[in-house]
């Protein structure tokens, strides 16, 4: 794993919203691997972090994070911590993602659609892990490799709009291609050992798909574990020519 | 002119954000046409309305209406209003875009992002757009075929992005057509005689563009009443394939 960063001794990681589903699974499988340093996992509610904590329990070198991506003053201070604790960072892996909480459920029709839902679907989706990108260029302005994943969905390519719907969800996906894309065009000219890259996961058995899951066949709807080590392949094995670009969970590239 | 709409004898017409720029120039260019019944053309400050109001005091068919697509409540009142003196609408141009304003500029670099000013790009550029569709259903669905374009741009093309910088705009712009392409398709079954496009307008000179004409070739820098009689000559050679689509000034599709 992680040719990018062979030459890495210890590698340090951040993965953002750690405590279920494919955040949750990424943290497990890496604090396995020896060969990473630190790892900071974050998490939005204590009372969903069980797991997580205890984890960081069993593992010295795991280390949680409270961080609400939608708080700027909270990510800048956060980051600070981290820097602390590790100054450079080799791989962050951003898994927040909103489609539905007790407020929202993601829109059939235009007629569902409503501006404070849009709104905060933007700010989870789009511009929470646009300013995780703005504040971790120090951490990952560096002599060695550095990765910056963020988790995207298929559902936000237009050109792969087929059935409609889900309007918010879709948008916000697509704004936080546009974004990234954005950013690996700034970060190739100011941190230019960082590869940016957005990541199709597919449809993964957490919370966020419970309630669409049926319909979806058995041999697509992936165990959390089963999606982390799928993108965990991807990301091994990429190169400074793929920052900036959207790859689905089998590495193939995604239409915007 | 209006091809899609030739059968059409008194073709009502909708232009939203109409006090200036490639607004006012739809305005002054159809309001001429024998064929256009009712034009409404939205303002959202009196002060910068003066011009719409002078041509309103020549023309009867042109009504002037007060609308801030922020705010949905009003989206929904004025198309009240418009639906008790016509129906039904033939043809919507929705010219509203933010790009700068007092507050904000344009971001160069991921250091000048700022969560309110992205919000905003996305109430303005995105969510106001997507509501006006959801609420000009009714006005739109009759037995006559008839068109709703959204000025769009480019630079919200995020294939096509190659410079990067202007993260606020672009990810709105980018946002907008995901909404529009997911509009279209539920337009396609509920409401299947409406056109949905996204248009691409080339650097106008406008108070939108002009912080940022230095280096713009002058034959590349159109008059807003250029760019209205391109888009209105795109617009009338559009059928209903087009659905869904993003055109440029030429008529030429453009990436995602």
């Amino acid at each position: 794993m992680m040719s990018l960063l062979a030459n890495v001794t210890a590698v340090n990681v951040l993965v953002v919203g750690a405590t279920q589903g494919i955040g949750l699974a990424f943290v497990k499988q890496l604090i396995a691997e020896n060969r990473i340093g630190h790892l900071f996992a974050t998490y939005r509610s204590a009372s969903t972090a069980t797991e997580l904590f205890a984890l960081a329990e069993q593992h010295a070198r795991l280390h949680c994070i409270s961080m609400d991506v939608t708080d700027e003053v909270q990510i800048e201070q956060r980051i600070k911590d981290i820097k602390h604790i590790a100054p450079q960072l080799h791989w962050v892996i951003n898994c927040v993602g909103l489609l539905h909480n007790g407020q929202q459920q993601p829109e059939k029709a235009l007629r569902q659609l409503n501006a404070d839902n849009l709104l905060n679907y933007f700010k989870v989706n789009s511009i929470g892990p646009v300013l995780l990108v703005k504040h971790l260029m120090p951490l990952l302005k560096h002599e060695d490799p550095s990765l910056l994943a963020t988790i995207s969905a298929k559902i936000g390519s237009i050109g792969d709009n087929r059935i409609g719907g889900w309007y918010g969800y879709r948008a916000s996906k697509a704004a936080l291609n546009m974004f990234l894309k954005t950013a690996a065009i700034e970060y190739a000219r100011r941190c230019p050992n960082t590869v940016i890259v957005m990541l199709h996961p597919g449809t993964t058995d957490t919370q966020l798909s419970k309630p669409f899951q049926r319909g979806v066949p058995p041999e697509k709807l992936f165990a959390p574990e089963r999606t982390a080590r799928q993108l965990i392949d991807v990301m091994s094995d990429l190169s400074p020519a793929d920052s900036g670009e959207f790859f689905s969970w089998d590495g193939s590239r995604l239409p915007w």
